[in-house]
């Protein structure tokens, strides 16, 4: 059966692969998993993203026959607990190296990405406010102590905990809220500017990421459905 | 084998429960499982728990022979997974219902979570800035409809979805961010409301949270270890 997931029609982020769709056509892509998109109206988004089973009215959605799962992090979760091949695998088969990997999905989302939100938050919901530019030196100073963290962890690693992981894939589309915005806070840390250009070139990325600008690109001609 | 988890000694919040080692206490003790405290202390708390094996020097860190894991949410969902009976389940054992509870794990930490931790933010790090007020409405405003978005889902269901799950363990537990410090924002959601006093009343909240305060206590007055 396969799997539809929805997304914007008209990301905000202009075909950058910063929503949260692209991270779970990454995940299916390295699982070797087919899977349809439906495209949601950017002015009815919220509302249709609700119908679809979401209650924050957030994309992405998973329909997967009569499951239906929201929430980015749940959904890569399940597509790699479907995996039963190391081949495809977004998790080790080894309990223990499963659990930790897990972690690492867990520390991308509740450890790394709320302290990089903030500064999308001030950036975009604030970035008109009268103190804008001193908040976000702060915000600034408090993703650079994490990711300096992160960097003294991975070392001269390739990945975080052995083979690539679906927490590599967190960690890494987390830090490309950064990457692909202009920020040159990670490459402060060369080894993980690497290790966010070694994630891209998996050639699931690109496979992925090529299908979303497919559709920021159809949706926003004229002739675009 | 007994498992360990680390926590503060003198935890900032004062026994209140909000430190993230009281989320997996909670957890152990609705999966009937007995565990050890190792307590930080407060000046060294970042070096000890990086050495414990949580690269982001933070509590709780869990150990169960030779598995270290981090990540308070993949720390509970490795306890949710070892549980084989349905009397001390934090997840459902029907696969569909299973994963929707993820979701709502990750929903917790990752879409309702951030938000209400701005406001920690704003008040504890930022509350000296000239911005601070004008700001804290701006968040609480975000709060809102994050709150009434869970709200209206949870309508006059007593849990997000079917039974208790680590999902509610969760929700409940990053709620209480707002409930026990004094901010109002849950009551405006009168379901909301009676959702976290129905969370806080199972037993084992209750012997969880007491556990946590003796800690405090013991390590606040003159004659504590």
């Amino acid at each position: 059966m396969t799997p539809v997931i929805t997304a914007y029609a008209l990301s905000p982020d202009r075909g950058r692969g910063l929503a949260r769709d692209m991270r779970v056509r990454w995940a299916l892509e390295e699982a070797g998993l087919r899977y349809d998109v439906r495209p949601l109206s950017f002015d009815e988004r919220h509302r249709e993203a609700r119908l679809a089973g979401n209650p924050f009215g957030q994309i992405p959605t998973y329909e997967e026959g009569d499951l239906v799962l929201f929430e980015s992090g749940a959904i890569i979760l399940h597509i790699a607990q479907q995996q039963t091949s190391q081949e495809h695998g977004l998790l080790p088969t080894e309990p223990k190296a499963r659990a930790r990997a897990t972690a690492w999905m867990f520390a991308a989302l509740n450890t790394v990405e709320p302290v990089i939100l903030e500064r999308q938050t001030a950036r975009l919901l604030e970035g008109g406010e009268s103190w804008a530019q001193q908040r976000l030196a702060l915000i600034d100073e408090r993703i650079r102590k994490r990711l300096a963290e992160l960097a003294r962890h991975l070392g001269d690693a390739e990945w975080l905990d052995g083979g690539f992981s679906a927490g590599d894939l967190l960690v890494v589309s987390v830090l490309r809220w950064l990457t692909a915005s202009g920020s040159t806070l990670v490459d402060e840390q060369p080894n993980l500017a690497a290790y966010v250009a070694r994630g891209e070139a998996r050639p699931a990325f690109q496979r992925a990421f090529a299908a979303q600008l497919a559709l920021y690109k159809a949706s926003a001609s004229p002739e675009g459905k």
